[in-house]
């Protein structure tokens, strides 16, 4: 079977720069939209250009340097919005224009107070007015996670007769689980007049911490865009994590899906994404956090000194981490004590390290983590007991 | 159809424990023992009773404090863990013990370089040694997600022999997908004698970022059991998250699953346990991150504050958190700037709103976070600016 592409559009610089506190200047926007570019990001969604004048700036100026994505605009399904993208737009090499409306109820009834036949005439007139400005459009259904599954699929037929490329679903509300997701995409791809000639693309949010599964359902079932953050930053629980789509994508080689990302520049781009909008990357976070690839249980280090595949499913270099690392605490064994010794060493007997664990676990029941440093302390200790008990 | 219940079986003091540094003391691991019990945990994960002193003696002192919740201590299938775990529970209510053994190959081949008739023996062993003490035991086949599914079929079947009175299968490195990791669940339902008399637990890893995701595919293929932590620590990237698998049941009645977990404790706990350790907790953590629930782009406010439904699926209240937030940034609209004004005292006309939402764009476009005395300071330069332009 051959294997199919699934591409990477970043929104890191739209949905990713929505969160309190953590605007981006139009420099750090450009700084990070040329190492997208460099890591081989298809789409990048450089803002909503009608939103403030900043943001039309930022669109502008990334459309004129990055060199192989295309570069997408946000807008509703505003006339103003489109035109306003367009302007923005106008020096990317590949641009597009991401242009749609909230298709549930809830969003019908309560946001927008109309009524169905007038969201379809608004999406056709969105993707007809953005098709006159460019030739790659991509509808986006708002709320289609909780949107019924056949005026979805009306909606979609209507948006790719109006000329879109791409059709966004997005679990907007983060509310959908994997199957349901899955379920949702491939029922569109049976039901849509049209659908082979377009892409299907996820776009699910965090709130009950299912974005990545939910993104990786939608592919299995044939989406061939999935948008993401950096860090799986965005509105509240913030969107699916760009890194841990692309490492699924290489840990299960048997779906048949790649991504064009490099790999190995993953954690200095999430560096670079926390830095810039001074938003903590937690430890415990998969891919990128500090701790992914430490390992602190004996149980665990001992096998990992035996043989790193026993614990550990990728190699840290692969996602641009120097090295995993065996951090000495009270769950550490005595393999991972003997093996630290003699990095810094020490060459025990089986008999001289029975006495330095006994220390090392009375020690390491009080100080939170044990370091090399402390390591030359604890042997100095069982020198002197033992010199003492010798005399 | 009936509802039933999923227990959860919290490990933040053990396995959410192994994260280097973040050691905590005894007294530190009774309050949060305390709080678990009281939030509705149904097993407590203490510790490893063998791994160090320290260890030990939380055990201990946890089993003697615990009023509802079954108190557990982790083993390897060695007599001597298992002998030192059983007193460490001897004040326990309801003790547990929970060992195991790796059943994958990369365990059994490069961990324990034995064979699988060994493992077998060895399970069997471990289980009727820990059952000669308590009633209540756990077995776990390390590795669980990368064992060979008749293999891991014929381990459990002997631990049911042996007394188990719960089977964990452990996804030990984060490998699998949900559809494998329910079809492992699904396969062990329809293979294994005695099945229906034990519990099986789903104890997934966060590697590549879908643990929660794998947990509810375990429980909706028939698992009875998540073992979770708060904020989702633990080894590398972490565990399931106990707040999003409770969220998620919560969420989606029609999986007719649920918890006896008190949700409204769910934000306080989380900060209790990331205090404690010092683990922070990153702003777009589903449920308990601090931007969870706060809303910051202009179409979301706008819908937010027509209906909250449009973009929120949960109640803050639910989860302890008092209320949503409305950030007012770059990417507000006119609906949230009127309506943040109007709270601080102003009501704007249609004109007035025009010329305070252009002096609030170009103020937001410079600082990230518009907060109420920014207002009174737009709307005061604005009074400036009509009173100039009128003279």
């Amino acid at each position: 079977m051959n294997r199919e592409k699934v591409q990477i559009f970043d929104t890191t610089l739209r949905d990713g720069e929505q969160v309190p506190g953590c605007k981006l200047d139009t420099n750090q926007k450009l700084l990070i939209a040329n190492r997208l570019d460099e890591m081989g990001v298809d789409i990048i969604e450089a803002g909503f250009p009608v939103s403030s004048p900043g943001d039309f700036l930022s669109v502008k100026e990334i459309s004129k340097i990055v060199k192989n994505a295309t570069v997408c605009g946000l807008t509703r399904a505003v006339k103003n919005d489109i035109d306003v993208a367009a302007e923005a737009l106008k020096f990317a090499k590949k641009p597009r224009i991401h242009t749609g409306i909230g298709t549930s109820d809830s969003h019908i009834i309560h946001k927008l107070q109309t009524t169905r036949a007038d969201i379809i005439a608004r999406a056709k007139f969105a993707v007809s007015h953005a098709k006159s400005y460019v030739e790659d459009v991509e509808f986006y259904a708002e709320d289609a996670g909780r949107t019924a599954n056949d005026f979805l699929a009306r909606v979609c037929e209507e948006a790719i007769k109006s000329g879109a490329t791409v059709l966004n679903i997005p679990d907007t509300t983060g509310y959908c689980l994997p199957e349901e997701y899955g379920a949702k995409i491939k029922y569109l791809r049976e039901n849509v007049k049209g659908i082979e000639n377009v892409i299907l693309s996820c776009h699910c949010h965090n709130d009950l911490g299912m974005a990545t599964a939910n993104s990786i359902a939608g592919a299995v079932n044939g989406a061939r865009q999935i948008e993401c953050t950096i860090n799986g930053i965005g509105e509240r629980a913030g969107n699916t994590a760009l890194e841990e789509v692309v490492m699924i994508f290489k840990q299960h080689p048997y779906l048949n899906l790649y991504t064009d990302i490099d790999s190995k520049q993953l954690n200095e781009m999430s560096r670079l994404v926390s830095d810039s909008m001074g938003m903590i990357v937690q430890p415990n976070k998969a891919i990128v956090g500090a701790n992914a690839f430490a390992h602190s249980s004996g149980i665990h280090q001992d096998g990992v000194i035996k043989n790193r595949s026993t614990y550990e499913i990728m190699d840290p270099l692969d996602v641009g981490v120097n090295q995993s690392s065996i951090v000495l605490t009270a769950r550490s064994g005595r393999a991972a004590l003997a093996y630290r010794a003699k990095k810094v060493g020490y060459e025990l007997s089986k008999v001289q390290l029975d006495l330095v664990y006994f220390e090392f676990l009375r020690f390491a029941d009080i100080k939170k983590e044990v370091l090399d440093d402390d390591i030359h302390q604890i042997i100095e200790v069982c020198n002197i007991q033992s010199e003492l008990i010798r005399n």
